[in-house]
């Protein structure tokens, strides 16, 4: 169904869309879509805000890595996936594998906190440890493909991954009508691959913004300069955005997102605080960059019908990013 | 369509239910109904969590506040309400009185917190300050109702409130088949009284369960004692839950509810914790008094569909009940 660039790239359709939704059904959730007065009232637009916070594994990376593990053959699936994440991919191709029953290796840092490695055992996964480094990264995790010739399904630049992702905006599209914008945040781009991918097949007239800690701002530049640009380290409390854009999720930003903006430390902490205090709902540091930059940029989104997606809500709850009365 | 007792109790009935949910369905969400499996398989029951924390205003109170007003006749309702609550009921009956555009007065203590009088304010609230007495708090408030004229709404002692509350109950029947159980926390009653009315009359097999702090357990011991026990100024983090039952709601709680069970302070916010943690979403403490007790009771509910109403979100975020890392 997906089809090959002259450079090369194997791009998903939306029928790789549709199957992916019919395939994972069983093992996501519907997410609802809330809204708040407050917040509109805040921002002179119309927020419906897509709660994969309340996902499996609370997070939309579920959605990617169940079509994977799911779209595997019998054959295939026996020898397993592996992965290296640190963060909600780790959980959620844990999750799908452990409702596949088939065996799941994550390569970990491991510095990475303890609170993800043991969700990451609790879903059935196996941790291998690597140094904190990209070269210590890969070459742990040849090393485990090539020993157990699993399957390498990547966080974001994989088009299963990404026609997973894009069953979240086929949701939302369901869940609301006349929506004129939907904006989402952007690290590696799965999400927005899959939002463009959605959105430009059955509703191509809806805008797609992305939103970036300014710390992390590798997409933004990327999008001015018309070529992937990557950060080495970039250091952002939105710990899920920190990686960079690749050939296929370029792709599709390249290609379908209208703008990318970007919001400061500050700013992501005080929209995170919002929204849990309007919502009544817990979302991770990531999820929260969307208003902050809908708050920054008011004459964007005054009066319009957006769609917000909020990725995740996996947070430490020991240790927010506010301080406490004493 | 309600009925008087022979001591003079005026009984709503399921018929006023119906009326109820037509009157506010433009006034309130529809909340969803959310599983965690997670908790499942930690209390061994199956567990669903209707989700009143996500109501207007964050409270179940919106369901009873709402029917109060937009029930009354246009001549009463431009006297406008009145009521005495430092909680949830004070935000939820100046949102609906806000709603239908009529004056709403609440008596507060002055010590009440400055997050409370804030949002009674923005709903367009007035707040006449009393003394943290109830002495204080009765002059005030019988001054208040003798000069204005408001009608009185009370917290939960009030056929139209119950019957207001009823709804959630009602919705969770909608969204939810073959119950077992429904449990609910205990304050004043308001939220138990109305899920009695609901379930005896649609499904009188569902069994009803309390749940209360043991600092505040009046509820409990009323119910063995078989009348009620009003406590002074009973000390807990569930601030919801330390008012007395009155004559209309222990009607309800000593004819068909099956038990009452109680948790300590540590198991509350235990309990909390959990479910922002494993559900992501905010809960104030009353909140999860009743997964606290399911927790502590296995045997009760264990192999149970049980239905739990989380009540309310509203919690100061700069304050929250456990420790964070330095």
């Amino acid at each position: 169904m997906s089809y090959t660039t002259s450079t090369g790239l194997t791009i998903p359709t939306y029928m790789d869309v549709e199957i992916a939704h019919e395939r994972i059904r069983p093992y996501i959730h519907k997410t609802p879509v809330l809204t708040s007065r407050r917040l509109n009232e805040l921002t002179g637009a119309e927020l419906f805000f897509k709660c994969e916070n309340l996902q499996k594994a609370a997070a939309f990376k579920v959605r990617g890595a169940s079509n994977a593990v799911f779209g595997l053959s019998d054959e295939e699936a026996a020898v397993g996936v592996a992965t290296h994440s640190s963060g909600n991919h780790a959980l959620s191709l844990s999750y799908a594998a452990g409702q596949r029953g088939i065996p799941v290796t994550v390569v970990m840092p491991r510095t990475a906190p303890k609170a993800k490695k043991d969700a990451v055992c609790g879903y059935g996964g196996t941790i291998v440890e690597c140094e904190p480094s990209t070269s210590s990264r890969e070459a742990v995790f040849a090393k485990v493909v090539a020993e157990s010739g699993a399957d390498f399904v990547h966080p974001y630049n994989d088009p299963r991954v990404i026609a997973g992702q894009a069953t979240c905006s086929k949701e939302l599209l369901e869940q609301v009508s006349r929506l004129d914008a939907v904006i989402a945040p952007i690290g590696g781009g799965g999400m927005i691959s899959g939002t463009c991918l959605t959105l430009s097949y059955i509703a191509p007239e809806i805008k797609i913004y992305a939103a970036e800690p300014l710390n992390a701002d590798d997409a933004a530049r990327s999008f001015r300069a018309g070529h992937i640009i990557a950060d080495d380290a970039p250091d952002t409390i939105a710990d899920g955005l920190k990686v960079p854009l690749k050939d296929l999720t370029w792709h599709f930003v390249r290609n379908y997102v209208s703008d990318i903006f970007t919001a400061t430390e500050d700013e992501i902490i005080d929209a995170m605080k919002l929204i849990w205090k309007t919502m009544k709902i817990v979302v991770e540091p990531s999820s929260a960059v969307p208003l902050a930059t809908i708050i920054k940029n008011p004459e964007v989104f005054r009066g319009k019908r957006v769609g917000v997606i909020l990725t995740g809500g996996n947070v430490d709850l020991d240790s927010l990013p506010w301080k406490q009365k004493d």
